[in-house]
């Protein structure tokens, strides 16, 4: 099927979608969740062939571990779209109403985006997770995969398809693309009369791409070169325990701690601390010049601060003061989270007013940036663009609004 | 200078205009418009070159009356400044806020944007209009205008850098691109390092163009293809004033109306005594099978639907039922403005659903649509897309939020 055909008929599906009741929508994403746990055996089978596939291509051991499914993750999928179905529905809240001296009574009702388009890689549970959410927002859902879980996907759309059909609803609710070449990802990213959005989940190389190409408004997600900056005033204790959690928690995700920046006037206590702790946890400590003296610290380079590291390293500096900490953050941040560990209270407050990221800390670590941490219940992602959305996106960024006017006779003077 | 000095510049500037206080900004406004008013003559004798250059050229009319500034526009232009100032900052509200259960503080506070890119095509105006709405913002602006305007926009910048620095404001909250080339522009486009929003305001290829070329996050506004929908049990009287008012009150701006979708059943009655007062006000009346009935009524085809015509001819056709219009709509509208004038509630309320606009209508003119008749106070455009804005965008529109999270030593578990 081209392209275009497949955006025609999300759009047509989209609107099912829009006028279906809240109650509708739970029932179909309950008996997504059942479907999916009839088919493990299936499903399992299929990611078997995509794995040994993508081993027999060499393709790396962190992407293995992401692209396959056991049955406790594809049941944690389930368990997802059930607990979607639990969250309340963002759909036709009056955002605002005002009555116009004119009599004219002016609402914006929150209303569904129409298509959602979702670019991701090796993950096969973005399948679920993303179109489970789109669902309950009232919008139709357009999956481009990865070639290398492109069984498993497949397999997937087909299940919720024949569930959707099953009970009455449009298949064409999801979709795959099947074609997993470049070009058609390029004609996907230029469907404007189709796709009201594009969300892309991945690399920063696939982000970007999408960012470079797509005409379809994109919300770019994603990147985070994560600071601490621990300043003077600082309680130790609770410096070390920010830094190691927001380092070594779960090191592969975008709200994990990529820089370490401190007060000179703590460093001597701070310091030989910090770099103990972090080695001890198997951290490879890359240090400026205050930093080396340290053993076991290599020599962090001007690239390393601009790095997402996603691993056991962490880049550190010291600081002449808060102004040079908000500097280096404002020039290397991608935007995403960062923190600051003080107990002075206006440093605190010039921090958080000054700092331009989508989530600022004081005293806390940035691993807190996440749709479930903040009591959204689920997320799409972690938006590091300042329009529409901006940090943790859940069920309500998934919408749109729109003016309803009720009127009686009124014309223009 | 280089687009990218410039942007560099604007970033910088914005660190000001986001830390600066309402009572700053205000002051910077009424600067500014005293500054305008001071500098009449010398706006003016600049601003007649311009419009001899381009009358020299053959420029249109309706263009050189665009491009034409005198006393009373420049005065307004000055008033138009001292209304931002009076509009209520929306600068550091605080969205939400909650505490979550391991006593994390999120808030969501409202944050400017950085720096608001504009581009746009012969009204002068818009520099005075867009700088001052996005200064009370708090966000740095980068304007390009058309090369028809160019000594104009230069003039009013000029002024503006002026007052800025006077006031010990830095004068790099507004810059003009004095580059028209379309090379420019285009660098313009992918200025994502410095640009945090675009907002192209002018004709439909400007934005389209713009829409095409931005990897920078756009705003897409204006192009509006409006419609009124007659259904069976309308006041007649009442769609006759509506329909008048749609299509004769201002024909060349957004949210006039194009199109008059007609229920069958109400056509005998309505169609003659609309299409003799649409001809009796010079409107020429395009119209399928059923309008070609009376006199004076050209064939419309099939192109006229999808026309924004913004001048005194209007596309008319009899749809079979409420169905049938709303599909015509969902076919060929821009996603602007759209009116159902009817006294049945069922199809009112069924029309403010289904119709995927940014403003739907029952029983008044799409004239309505505007920043200042909905008492945004101002407005820097009307956006036809669905990420961020939808409908008129007021100062809210032109900022963004970021999450700030108050803890006390929380690390995640």
């Amino acid at each position: 099927m081209n392209i275009n055909e497949i955006g025609r008929r999300a759009k047509d599906a989209s609107l099912y979608s829009a006028k279906i009741s809240t109650e509708e929508k739970n029932r179909l994403l309950f008996a997504l969740a059942n479907d999916l746990e009839s088919n493990i055996d299936e499903i399992l089978t299929v990611n078997g062939e995509d794995v040994k596939l993508a081993k027999s291509n060499g393709v790396k051991s962190a992407f293995i571990d992401r692209l396959t499914l056991n049955e406790k993750r594809v049941r944690e999928m389930a368990d997802g779209l059930r607990e979607v179905a639990a969250l309340p529905d963002p759909i036709g809240e009056m955002v605002r109403m005002n009555t116009l001296p004119n009599g004219l009574k002016v609402g914006q009702r929150r209303v569904p985006m129409g298509v959602i388009g979702i670019i991701f890689e090796a993950r096969p549970n973005v399948t679920a997770d993303a179109f489970g959410l789109c669902l309950k927002a009232g919008s139709a859902t357009i999956l481009k995969g990865g070639s290398n879980a492109l069984r498993t996907n497949t397999m997937l759309v087909d299940i919720f398809r024949k569930t959707l059909s099953d009970n009455g609803a449009p298949e064409d609710l999801v979709q795959l693309i099947s074609d997993t070449s470049y070009e058609t990802a390029n004609e996907m990213m230029r469907l404007n009369d189709y796709i009201d959005v594009l969300i892309p989940r991945g690399s920063g190389r696939l982000i970007s791409s999408v960012v470079e190409n797509s005409t379809v408004p994109v919300i770019r997600t994603g990147e985070g070169n994560c600071h601490a900056y621990v300043d003077e005033t600082a309680d130790i204790d609770m410096a070390i325990n920010i830094v190691l959690n927001g380092k070594v928690q779960r090191p592969g995700v975008c709200n994990a701690l990529e820089t370490l920046l401190v007060h000179e006037n703590i460093a001597d206590a701070f310091v030989p601390r910090v770099t103990k702790a972090l080695i001890e946890r198997d951290v490879e400590v890359r240090g400026d010049a205050a930093f080396q003296k340290i053993e076991g610290v290599c020599p962090a380079r001007e690239e390393d601060f601009a790095t997402e590291y996603e691993d056991y390293i962490i880049s550190c500096k010291v600081v002449k003061n808060l102004d040079e900490a908000i500097k280096h953050i404002r020039r290397y941040s991608t935007g995403h989270s960062e923190a600051i560990i003080t107990e002075n209270y206006t440093n605190a407050q010039r921090f958080l007013d000054e700092v331009d990221s989508a989530c600022v800390y004081v005293n806390a670590s940035t691993r807190f940036t996440d749709g479930n941490q903040f009591g959204f219940g689920a997320e799409i992602g972690i938006s590091t663009q300042k329009l529409h959305a901006r940090g943790p996106m859940g069920l309500k960024e998934l919408t749109t609004t729109k003016y309803i006017i009720y009127g009686s006779g009124q014309i223009r003077k």
